[in-house]
């Protein structure tokens, strides 16, 4: 298999992630130079259609796009350890709180920092500064909320590590990176010892 | 069980023509009103602290948020018929096309909607019209993509009916009330015929 890969990308690294929290060895990484607009290219847009990053190619040469699908194909493949859930049940709960970091941290830190920051103006075309601006103010009143969660839980979806995590360190990452935003700087200790919990996993380093 | 709907919302609407596809009977509706603010009551925010509807509250009084979650824990309960993916890698390729329908063309399309049309000002504050009129042409470039899909492929995400078509179907039926989005008055006929075959099905009557 290969993975079509973005260096710094916030969704690249999630699938990178998955895969190290796996412990998967042999999926060759192909990078797809989106500063140079490599995505949009014909080439690989036959890989996907809507020139997103990352792509994972089976070996029977059928494209998978889509981060979090890509992950269910991997555990399906690979069950162990296991990250998005043993039960229908557990599978559905985590797949909420995944949703929840992705659609309202990871998608308002994206909006934010794709519509504010310069260095995203090629990839955001026309950008809306105030809206990006308004976007930041939803990321953090979700990191308050994710903060009071994690004053008594230890994950985010609750007892133990899930793709949930991984999903809401990628974008507390790229938020820091990006917006300079520091949940402790903002009194939000319990959000700010997870992240620091978090980027002491090996896979945090890919 | 009991389901949190709004009437008219699409998400809701996503979870409802799931339960009609299923044949799911005895899950009892309750109404939560959008228009009154009522989602963002103390009461409604301890089933949903995101103040997210729909939420389907379990028998044991658990509550499960996040509209595909909620799909995924209901197929588990009832398997038949199949709607998300038979084996791990038919289940993932579906979970692609479904995120692409979500993603995509539902979120540009909720988007465009609420930060345009004045009836959804109270629950968009503050609404960007400039970039909620950038969203509609966002819009417009998945439609076309997903119109020569179409013209190879029954349902979207390929030879069955699955909750793509429903996430899909639910999206372009919102637009083709808020937006005045007729795929056909724009030179898609491929998926306003299909667009047409999924409203005749009982569940698009729910």
């Amino acid at each position: 298999m290969k993975l079509y890969i973005s260096p710094r990308a916030p969704n690249p690294r999630r699938v990178q992630m998955f895969i190290a929290e796996k412990g998967i060895a042999g999926i060759a990484e192909v990078v797809v130079e989106i500063g140079k607009d490599e995505h949009r290219s014909s080439d690989f847009r036959a890989k996907s259609p809507l020139a997103k990053v990352p792509v994972l190619e089976l070996d029977d040469g059928r494209m998978l796009g889509e981060t979090r699908a890509i992950c269910s194909y991997l555990e399906g493949l690979y069950p162990e350890p296991n990250l998005m859930g043993e039960t229908f049940e557990e599978r559905a709960f985590i797949e909420m709180t995944d949703r929840r970091m992705e659609f309202y941290l990871f998608g308002s830190i994206a909006n934010c920092i794709r519509h504010t920051h310069p260095g995203l103006a090629p990839l955001e075309q026309p950008q809306f500064a105030d809206f990006g601006r308004s976007q930041g103010e939803k990321v953090r009143e979700v990191a308050r909320w994710l903060d009071e969660e994690l004053s008594r839980l230890p994950f985010v979806a609750g007892e133990r590590f899930t793709i949930a995590d991984i999903t809401a360190f990628c974008a507390i990452e790229f938020a820091r990176g990006l917006m300079k935003f520091r949940p402790g700087h903002e009194g939000l200790a319990n959000l700010q010892n997870w992240r620091d919990r978090i980027a002491e996993r090996a896979s945090a380093r890919v």
